[in-house]
C-alpha cells in the first residue's frame, strides 16, 4: 500500500512538466518526488492545490550573486537575499558564478564561492566557473578536476577590461572543456565596436543612461556570436550564448544549428519585455534599465520569442545582476555619472518567472509546457542537472512552484526582496503568481510569506555531471593529431 | 489510501517520457494510467518491468488502412491485419485515412471508414479526411461538421491524377480548414515534373523499379513545399508536410517555419533508412523498396536527422501504404510490369518503432526522450489527441509498450504481421523490441504473442478536439474584408 | 587616312557605354560605326553634341506591339505607332512577341509578325516566340528551325486563361530550348493564387482597379519563380524572369543564381517608380495604372533597385502592353469595369528611358554607365544582338541616343507619341530627355522632330544568333539517356 | 582629318574592353588613345595585330615590391625588376605598397616609397597606404591630406603581429577613411584562431611547410570577413577585401552586399589554381606554394569562380610577395625552417594574366569581356585610377597588351622575370601570351622582348581622386552626432 507515510502530499494541483499537464496530486518523501497521481495519500502535510497549477520549481541558470565584480563593485545581494527573492519569484535552484579575476586559483574561487552559497543560500544552487585567466595551471590542472567535481560549466567573457579573454585563450579554454568535457558559456559582446563607441559618445558629450544602449551597437553582438561560432565549430565544442538580445544575433545562431554547430543559447526578460526606450529618463534615472547588451527594439523582441518558439534559443534566463540604485551601487560616481561608470545590471531573478507567466500562460504566447520547458526543464538538462531538477517526475528532488493563475500583481520595488531596492518592472501588472514554494519537498515559501522556520544555510549544491570527454577532433578533421 | 485497487501495475521499469526517464511503477485503472510512483499498487495483474523501458505506445499519424487506391488498387491490410501489425510493432493509436474519390460525400466517406475501423481494430485510430473533390458542399458543410465531431485534420494531395488538388482547390481548402478549425496534411509533390520525368523515362525504355526513384526528380518536392508554403502563409493556416525526403525540402520547410509561416513536417523511416540504391535489384525486386517520394540518398539522411533534432521536422511515422508483393499488389501488372505501373508505397506500421528504437535508444542518436517525441508526444499534440493519447502521465490512456533494449532482432518477412508478405528492412538487425503492449490497460501484446481472448473491434476512436476558429486573415493583412 | 567619307560625324559629347565615359567624336559610314576618336571628320552630316551625352540607343527587350491578347483584344498601337513612340524616349531596338494562340502554327505567327513589322517599324526589331500551344509540331520542328533562323528566345506564360502552360508543358518547352538553344522568357506568377484572390475579391463586391493589386498576391511572384528554378535546374536550361516586382522574387532569383543555376531576370519602370497606391483612384481611373504583376510598395522598389545594383537583375525593359485608356481598349466592358474586364499593361516604351535616365544619370543613382547596361547592352548581350546593338563601338550599328542632361520634361499625356492616349507618368518632372535619336546612322528623331522624310518599313530584323545545342543533361546528372 | 600624325597605330587586332570585342584600329598620340576605328592612320610606328588579341594592360591592384615586411624581410623585387616582369605578364599598372610600420609617419613613408617606384618603375604605379600604427596625427593628419593628394586607399591587416590592428583600431581607420573620403582595403584573417593553430601544430611537432595550411583554419577567413562587414557596415563605410580564398568568405561577401553593405572583394590566381595539397612535398620544397590565406581545395577554386561570375568577387589581382627560394628569403632560417620561419608569399605578376587568359578565353570560362573587367577594368574604377587606366577608350593611357591567342607556353622558373628564381606554376601550359605591350603609347615589350631603349625611371604615378566626402552616418542612423 503506497503513500502510508509520505511527508507532503500537494493535492489536486494541474501538475504540468515540459510535456504533460494534468490534475493530480504529487507525493513527496525524503524530499523527493515519490508519485505523482489520483488519490495519493495522505502526506503528513497535505497543501490543498485545486485550482492551482504545479510546475517545477524554476532553475535560473544565470544569476550573479554576491559576486565582487572585476571593477570592484559588490552585487546587492547575498546568497541569502538572492535566494530568498528568487523562491518568491518560485525560483528554487539558481546557478551563479564562481567568478575568477587575473591571478586567482580557479579551485579556490570555486571553493570561496561554495562556502558563501553554503551559508547563506535557501534554494538550491551550482556555479559556472568564470575563467579570467587561463593559465596553464587552469587549464591542464584546474578545470578537469572542478568538472571531475561537478563543476559542469566555464564562462567566458568576450567583452570588459578585466575579464575578457582573446581568440587565443578563447580556443585555450574551448580545448580545455572539450577534453574535460564542459560547456562553455560566453558573453558574446565585440569589445572593441563597445569602447570605440563608448569613447566617441563620451568624447561627443553624451554621458546620459540612454546612450548606453547606443555604446553597444547591435552588430557587436552578432559579430561576436559569429566569431564565438566559428571557433566553436573548428574545435566541435559545444558552447552557450549568453543573453541574446538582437534578432541577427538569434539568426545566426539559427544558422549554426542548422549547419551541425553544437550551439545552445538562452534570452532573458529585459530582452523580452524591455526596450531601449525604457532607457531615455531624466537625469540618472535611467540606469535602472542599464544591462549589457542593452534592451534593443519591439522588432527585436518578436525575434526572440520567434526564435523561443522554434528551438533556436533553448532557455530564458535572469541574468540577475544586482546593484542598488544608491551611492552603493549604480550610483556610485556621483548623481551624475556617464553611463561608463555605473554599474550594468537589472535585478532579475524574481520578476523572470511571473513575467513569463504572465505572457506565456495567463497570455497564452506558447503555453504553459513551453513556460515549464524554458525556465526549468531546459536549464537543468543543458548544465545536467537533471532528473535532479527541473521536472516533476519520481525521483526529482521536489521543488515546486505553486501558481495562483488568477492572482492579479502589480511589480513594484517594495514588492522584491531583493536588495537592488528597484524593479525595472516597476508598474506593470502580471496575472500568475507562485504563492507556495517547495524546495526538496521543503516548504520555503507558504501563502505568500517565506516559512521563518528555515534552517539558513540549509542549500545543497546540485551535482552536475560532466558531458563525456572528447576524442581528438583534428585527429578525424585534420588528418594530423594536435591535441 | 493509493492502489489498493489498481487493475493492473507495470512495475519497476525505466518510464519515459518526452521529458523524463525515471524508474516507477506505473498503475492502472480502468484503462486509464493512475499514477506513476514507487511502491504503487498492488494491481490485480502485475507486470514485471525491471530493466525494461515502459514508453507510451506509439502513436503513427500516417498510415493507409483499408483504403481502396485512386488507381482502384486495395491495400493489403484490413484494420484488423494492420492494427495487429501495429501493435507487435509497439504502435497502439493509428491515424489512418478517410479517401474522399471525385463525387463521394465526405461524410459518408469517414463513416464508412469508422465502420471499418470499428469491426476491426484492435488498437485506437482516428482519421484523416482525404479531400480529392472540394465541392461547395465538402467545403461549406461537411468539413465543418466533420471538424466540429472531431476529425480535426485534412489530407490533400499535390499529386496523383485522381487524387491531387490544383492550386486554387488547395487555396479553397486551407481557407475552409482555417475557418473550421482544422490543420491540412498534405502530399508534396510537383504533379508535372513527376509525370514529364516518367513520361521521358518510359520512352526511352526505362522502366524497370529503380527508375520510380528518377521519375520524382528531388527538385518536385522542395517546388510543392515552397507552393504550399506560399499558400499557407498567405491564409495563415497551419499545414502539416507529409514525408519529407529531402535535405532541401527540409530546408524550405526551416526557412518558412524561421519567418513564421505555421508549417509542421514529417519524415518516414524509408527515408532516414533507405536510400534509391535500394530499388536498384534485378527483376522487379526492386519494387519493394517503391514508395513516393522514393528514398534518397544518405546525404539526405542526414539532413533529414538534422532537422529532426532541430525541430524543423517534428515527427515521424510509417506511411505504411501496404500492396502485396504478388499479382494482387504491387506485381498486379505481371511479372515485369513498369515503374508506373506498380503500386507505391511500403508497410511500416511494424518495423517503424523497432527501427527507431534501435537508432535513438540503442545506438543513442537523440536518445529515449526525443524517441517518444517524435513517435508518440508530438504526434498526438499536433493532432489534438494528446493528453488522451501519446504520453505517460495520470489520466492519459494507458496505451503501454514496454521495451527490452536487450532484445536483438533481426528483420525478416516472416517476422511480420502486416498482410504485404514481405519487409524492406529485411535482414536488418536492430537491438530492442517491444514485447508487451497494452492498450488503454489491455495487455494486447504479451511477451511477444497477441492475446487471444481480446474482443475484436474493440477500438474506441480517439476524440481530436478542434482548433480554434479563424479570424478572417484578410481584414487584419490586406485591409478588406473577403472571407 | 580616315573619315574622308563619313557619312555622319557626332562632334564632341561624352560618349558614354557600359564600361566608359569620354568626349569623343563617333564616326558613322553605311550605318555602321566607323570610328571612336577625336577630331574625326569630317562627316558629310555633322552633328553637334558638345555638353551631350552620346549613348547607345535603347533596347527594349519586352513590349507588345500590334499583338492580339489571349482575350481578344488588341493593342493601341501598331509597329509604326509604338516604334515612333520608341523613337521619341531614345529607344532604337524592341524585342516584341510573337503570339501564338492554341492551334496556331508558330512559324506562321513568326511570320505574320515579322510582315506586320516590316511594314511599319521605324526602329529595328526582333521577336520572342510566345508559346501557348507546345505540340509535338511547335517542339520538334517549329522552335529549332526558327531558332536557326535567329529567333532566340521563347516566352511562356504560368498564368492567363489562354496562354499559360502547366508544368509539364513548360518542361516541354525548357527541353526543346535546351536542344534548340534558345533563351526562354517566362512571366512567372502563380495562375491558381491570382483566379483564387479575385474569385474571392469579386465575390465579396471588391471590383475597382485598386483591387487589381490585391489580386496577385505577392507571394504568387515567388511561388511561380521557385517553380521556374527548379525546372530550369533539373535541365540545366537557361531561363529569363520577366518583370520581377517583389523583393522576395528578387531574393529568389539571388539564392538561384548563387547555388549556378541559369536564370536571369528584368525589372521594369513601373515596378520602380509606382507603388499599389497608385491603383487606389476614383472611378476607373485606377485602371491607367493596371499592370500585371502590379505595382508592389516603395519598399520593393528599394529592393529591386539592390537587385539591380548586384547583378541579381540585368535589365529594366518597358513590358510596354498599350492599351487606349476607353471603350477600345481598358473600358471595353463600360465605365465602370470590375478589375477582371479590364485589360492589363501600361504603355512604357517611350517613359523607360528617360524615368531611368533622370534616376540614374541626373540624380546619380548606379550613374551613367549602368544606365547604358540596363538598358541597352544587357538586353543586346543576352539576347544575342550585341554586338550589333547595345554599344558603342567599331562595327556596332549606329544606333544612337543623343541626350540633353539639362532639359527638364514633364511628363503629360499630351506628350507622348503611342496610341493609348495616357502616361501612368503624367505630372512627374524629369531631368534629361534625347533630342536627336540615329537607327543605323539615320537621323530619326531630329532636335525633338520625327524626320519626316524617314522611309516607313525600313526596319530591318536584328539576327540573334543561336545559343550552343545542349548536351543531354540527364545521361551525365543522372546516369541514364533519356532525351 | 584625323590620324595624320598618329604617333602609334595598333591595326587590325580584336580590340576588346570589358563590354565589347571588335576588330578595329586604336590609334595613339601623346601617350593616349586617340581614336578606335578602322582605316585609321596611319602612324609613325605602325603594330600589325591582325588576329591579336588587343586588351587594356592589366591593372595589378595588389602587389608587394621592394617592400620590407614588418619581420624584417626584404621582397625579392625592387621596383624595376617587379615592373620589368610585370611587364612581361601583359600588366602595365600596379598599385603597390607604402607600408607604415609603427612608429613611422605615414606621410614619410609614401614619400619614401613614391622615390623608390619613381626611380626603378617601368609601368606606371600608385600605392595603398598600410596603416600600422593610427594615431592621431595619423588619422587627422596624414590620410586626409594624402588621400587630398591622390592616395585614395588604405591598407589594415586583421592578422600579422606587427602589423595588425584590433577592432577599436580598425574602426579608427575605416571612420577617419570615411572622413577623407578613402577606401580601405582589408587583409581578412583572424590573428587568434591562426596563432592558436599554429603554436599547437608547431608543438606537436608539425612544422613542415604544408602544415601552413593547417594553421590558417578556414574559419579564420569567413571570421575575420564578418567582424570587418559588420564594422563597416556600422560605418557606412566602403572596404575592399583582400584575397578572398574560401566558399565561406565569398557566400559571406554576397551575404554583406546583398544587405547592402558597401564590400568589395579580390581573389588570386592561387586560389583559383592551386590547392592546399601544392604544399605537400618532401623537406622544404612546399614552401614555394606558401602563401596567406593559403590555397584550399577545389571546391573552393569553383566557388571562387562563380563569385566572380556573378560580381561578389570584382576583380582578381596577383597579391605578388615576392621572396626568393633561398637563404635571402622564404629559407632564411635554415634548410629545414618551420613554417612559422618561413616567409608567406608567392610571385605572381606576371604569372596572373596568362593563367587567367588561358581560363577564361582560351578554355572560355566567362570570356574575354570578362577577362578584361576583373584584371583591368573593375581594379582601374574601383580605386580611381579609371578612365585613365583599365579601359580602351578615347582619352585613356595608351597601356596596351597585344595577345596572341595561339601561342602554348609552359611555365619555368626561368621564363619568369621577377626575382624569387621560381615559380609554383611551373610545368604548367598555358595557351595566350602578350606578345607587345605599351605603357602610355611606349613599346616596353615588344614581340617578347624588353625594350632595351626604355628610359629608366619613367614610370608616373597614375593620381586616384579622392571619393566624396562622407557625412555624419551617425546623426541620421543613431540621431546622435557624434563625429
Amino acid at each position: 500500500m503506497s503513500g502510508a507515510d509520505y511527508d507532503v502530499v500537494v493535492r489536486g494541483g494541474r501538475v504540468i512538466t515540459a510535456t504533460d499537464d494534468v490534475v493530480a496530486d504529487v507525493a513527496i518523501r525524503n524530499g523527493t518526488i515519490e508519485a505523482v497521481g489520483r488519490n495519493l495519500g495522505p502526506g503528513r502535510r497535505e497543501i490543498e492545490a485545486t485550482g492551482h497549477l504545479v510546475m517545477p520549481g524554476g532553475v535560473d541558470s544565470h544569476c550573479h550573486i554576491e559576486q565582487l565584480s572585476a571593477a570592484g563593485i559588490m552585487n546587492a545581494d547575498t546568497f541569502e537575499s538572492a535566494t530568498v527573492s528568487a523562491a518568491f519569484g518560485g525560483t528554487t535552484t539558481v546557478i551563479s558564478f564562481a567568478a575568477q579575476h587575473v591571478g586567482m586559483s580557479l579551485r579556490k574561487v570555486v571553493a570561496d564561492y561554495a562556502a558563501l552559497a553554503a551559508r547563506g543560500a535557501i534554494v538550491d544552487y551550482t556555479f559556472h566557473m568564470i575563467v579570467a585567466d587561463p593559465t596553464p595551471a587552469t587549464l591542464a590542472e584546474d578545470i578537469p578536476a572542478l568538472v571531475r567535481e561537478g563543476h559542469g560549466s566555464i564562462k567566458l567573457f568576450m567583452t570588459y577590461d578585466r575579464l575578457k579573454v582573446d581568440d587565443e585563450m578563447l580556443l585555450d579554454v574551448l580545448l580545455a572543456a572539450r577534453k574535460a568535457g564542459a560547456l562553455v558559456c560566453v558573453h558574446a559582446e565585440n569589445h572593441g565596436m563597445i569602447a570605440w563607441m563608448s569613447r566617441r559618445l563620451l568624447e561627443a558629450g553624451h554621458s546620459a543612461p540612454k546612450f548606453h544602449a547606443l555604446s553597444h551597437p547591435r552588430g557587436s553582438e552578432v559579430e561576436a556570436i559569429n566569431r564565438l561560432v566559428v571557433c566553436a565549430e573548428l574545435l566541435d565544442q559545444p558552447v552557450m550564448v549568453f543573453h541574446v538580445s538582437t534578432a541577427e544575433g538569434a539568426a545566426a545562431i539559427r544558422a549554426a544549428r542548422a549547419r551541425g554547430v553544437k550551439v545552445y543559447a538562452e534570452t532573458c526578460p529585459q530582452y523580452l519585455f524591455l526596450t531601449a526606450d525604457d532607457l531615455d529618463r531624466p537625469g540618472a534615472e535611467g540606469a535602472k534599465w542599464m544591462c549589457s547588451p542593452p534592451p534593443r527594439t519591439s522588432a527585436d523582441q518578436e525575434a526572440l520569442w520567434q526564435a523561443l518558439a522554434l528551438g533556436d534559443l533553448q532557455t530564458v534566463s535572469s541574468d540577475h545582476a544586482p546593484y542598488a540604485f544608491d551611492e552603493t551601487g549604480k550610483l556610485r560616481a556621483g548623481p551624475s555619472p556617464s553611463f561608463k561608470q555605473i554599474a550594468n545590471g537589472l535585478p532579475g531573478l524574481e520578476a523572470r518567472l511571473p513575467l513569463l507567466f504572465d505572457a506565456m500562460v495567463s497570455k497564452g504566447r506558447l503555453g504553459a509546457n513551453k513556460f515549464v520547458e524554458l525556465t526549468a526543464t531546459a536549464p537543468a538538462k543543458i548544465y545536467n542537472i537533471h532528473p535532479r531538477k527541473g521536472s516533476i517526475a519520481v525521483g526529482c528532488d521536489a521543488d515546486l512552484a505553486i501558481w495562483n493563475p488568477d492572482l492579479e500583481v502589480t511589480f513594484s520595488d517594495a514588492l522584491m526582496h531583493d536588495r537592488t531596492g528597484y524593479t525595472p518592472y516597476a508598474g506593470r501588472q502580471v496575472r500568475g503568481w507562485p504563492t507556495t514554494v517547495l524546495r526538496r519537498g521543503e516548504v520555503i515559501v507558504d501563502g505568500g510569506h517565506l516559512n521563518a522556520a528555515l534552517p539558513r544555510g540549509g542549500g545543497a549544491p546540485a551535482t552536475p555531471s560532466g558531458r563525456t570527454t572528447a576524442d581528438d577532433v583534428f585527429a578525424s578533421k585534420l588528418g594530423v593529431r594536435i591535441v
